[in-house]
């Protein structure tokens, strides 16, 4: 069960409820659930108690820091940490430490929030897996790379948590999980100190509603700013009140034909019942535009993964020039392929996704969204594998924001419903999302 | 004495000289002038002669990496390296190892630089000054914040070094120490493990020569890149022929009446030869949106500071947490203006910066480059101030490139020329560089 913060909030106001409570539940939870989940390479414990307990003293005085006061959250493990080791889902990087909080981090220290432990990342937030298990079916994968982040939300122990993405590394776990997800805006949230260097990459939230991960990432962006240069995430930190949309294009996502039949009925269904309530769903079928934008999508995975083998040749270079044997078959795979790419193959790229950018943009102004599946379907068997991601690239590669919203099931597993919009509009899109998540629930 | 490398190599390759050589008389020299100049905060010696012996094997089978194979170099302390640590001239770093290479650092290593040490920096390469002393006049400012990469190469210890600029840091110093220095187009070199976050901040190379600063800036790039989604350094390995240029600007900098008169007098007269042998220098006087421009940037130091400040809240809020004296009265002065400004006058100030920018790309591309001191005067005594980087800010803000020449002297103490290009056009600025420096000399 997913178990939202600024819900609980208004007891924290009237003390029948206390911050310090909210983080003893979540910790039983974790008791009883983390042997198995692996979702945690550190936690900070004494720490986060004492957190909550000055949260608790802020709420009962009428003086919260913020919306998330007392929230206890989770860290993506390629996130800085001061208290905690940065791992980096790497043998590279066991137990190494920075010494000081990332920025996000640390605004969310600022805005009250209790840090309570890093979560598990794939290697180096990219393909190679870690062990974490799905909350909803251990004997499958939680997703990546932000898996542990995924899981945790997903099991009810935290109502948010950071994660990263640069190809669809938020969205898609958080459909298996069965959490809500979102990858903002590309340089809307802060990412120093977050070890996701690659020019399309964010820093997003999962959650367990969208009113918790709206106010995370803005009480991060009003206290830290977007990355350098960028405005940041536009906003108003409150949401506000859900809006109907009035037009919704389906988005036909590179790799459609891969899903899952269940899935693709899922979404069918849902877009009916929101064509039944007056919302007009367009596809490819009825512009000829979006038929053209999604085939020059049709590379969008090559695209990205020329764009991130180039961007990520450093620091694996210096990692393995120390320690070989500490980076995966994948990470030398990707090695290889920036050195075919080369130089003037990466600005080709750049150039290519900056026209692609330009397509999407005309063709989503149009809409109030893209609606598409969060991913193919439901979480893999096994946890050798974490998915694949190609239902998120494209909003990875457009820097667009992203929400994926737990509104279908595939057998007894979790399926997320995506939502793409234009860059700087997030706000808009939450409250889209809160409109369609309350019209088919 | 300057030492230039790239002229040394042809020795090299008839074994009449090695780098290994090379590496010593820097050593030699060191010995001799580091007691006194203080430009140095950690050195890797023995894994420096080395790679010296290893180079001089290429050299010797005519297979040299790349054409700075060999060369020694300083690397300013804000920028990792595996073997030392990174202390960021604050005591909140002291000692601190992050076991990794930058980028930067790793492209020289595959290049064959010899990465001889970690090179003094003011605090968090702001204002607070280090004890590096200026190598013509123990008794002056190297300059800051690059203060030990300009010094080691104004005293002829090394032939190229790294720096980082935001405001002035590689310009200044290396007009105070008599060294040729180069900050490039913005994103041109990969940042990635540079302690530089700032959106305008740019890593650059001072240098004993034009030639090596641009062979070491190529030579990076060419393996690293740029920052991640910048096309990065465009040009070619070797730099090519000095071309004659027919119109610069005179660029009267902001802070300009400031300037001592006899440096004002000595750029005249520079001005004033150049213009004898066929060269149209324009000015203000000659074009009216230069007056405007000008005009425009008067502001552009309270502009840059208010970026600045913003983007650097981390990581100094995270050390501060943790050792609240380990910071400068400077650092929580720049806090201070950052609270002050907040996320909506920052974004303000980038919206001013992309019309500042604008104004100026439409005004340098009708002339071969834009021409001003380097500072306002030589070197101030004492090493308590670092210098006025009002003449460097303009190209900082504007993330043009920026080369200042060691053509002028103030006294016994030398001041450089600068010339400010068109973002992305480096490498014609090198070659207009080459010209007048060949002219006036």
């Amino acid at each position: 069960m997913l178990t939202p913060y600024l819900a609980a909030t208004d007891k924290f106001r009237r003390g029948s409820d206390t911050p310090r409570d909210y983080l003893e539940r979540a910790l039983d939870k974790l008791d009883e659930v983390e042997p198995r989940l692996k979702a945690f390479t550190a936690l900070a414990i004494p720490r986060a108690r004492i957190a909550a307990d000055m949260s608790t003293r802020r709420w009962k005085s009428g003086t919260p820091l913020s919306p998330i006061d007392g929230m206890p959250i989770g860290i993506k493990d390629v996130i800085e940490t001061f208290d905690m080791p940065t791992s980096m889902g790497s043998p590279t990087y066991e137990g190494w430490c920075s010494g000081r909080d990332a920025a996000s981090v640390f605004a969310l220290r600022e805005a009250g929030a209790v840090i309570l432990g890093k979560t598990k990342t794939t290697e180096y937030a990219g393909t190679y897996p870690t062990d974490t298990r799905n909350p909803h079916d251990y004997n499958r994968t939680a997703g990546g790379s932000s898996a542990g982040s995924a899981a945790a939300v997903g099991a009810g122990i935290l109502p948010a948590a950071l994660g990263t993405q640069v190809m669809g590394s938020i969205i898609r776990p958080s459909s298996f999980c069965g959490a809500y997800g979102y990858k903002p805006t590309v340089g809307a949230i802060n990412r120093g100190g977050s070890h996701d260097y690659q020019s399309h990459s964010c820093i997003g939230v999962i959650g367990a509603s969208l009113e918790d991960i709206w106010a995370t990432a803005y009480a991060i962006v009003e206290r830290a700013g977007g990355d350098p240069g960028s405005v940041g995430l536009i906003g108003t930190q409150t949401l506000g009140a859900a809006v109907k949309p009035a037009r919704l294009m389906f988005f036909e996502t590179p790799g459609w034909a891969t899903a899952d039949p269940l899935a693709r009925e899922g979404l069918m269904r849902l877009l009916d019942r929101l064509r039944e309530v007056g919302v007009q769903v367009l596809s490819r079928h009825d512009e000829p535009r979006m038929e053209a934008f999604e085939t020059a999508l049709s590379d969008v995975r090559e695209l990205g993964s020329n764009i991130i083998s180039f961007e990520s040749r450093w620091p694996a270079n210096s990692a393995k020039y120390r320690d070989s044997l500490g980076l995966s078959p994948l990470m030398h795979d990707s090695a290889a392929r920036a050195a075919k790419l080369g130089l003037d193959g990466y600005r080709a790229c750049l150039e290519a996704r900056a026209q692609l950018r330009q397509q999407f943009e005309a063709l989503v102004r149009e809409v109030d969204a893209f609606i598409t599946l969060s991913a193919p379907g439901a979480a893999p068997h096994g946890i050798q594998w974490t998915g694949d991601p190609i239902f998120n690239v494209s909003a990875s590669v457009l820097g667009a924001p992203a929400i994926t919203l737990p509104l279908l099931k595939v057998g007894s597993m979790p399926l997320g419903v995506q939502l793409i919009g234009a860059q700087h509009t997030d706000q808009q899109l939450f409250r889209t999302a809160q409109w369609i998540r309350s019209a088919t629930h």
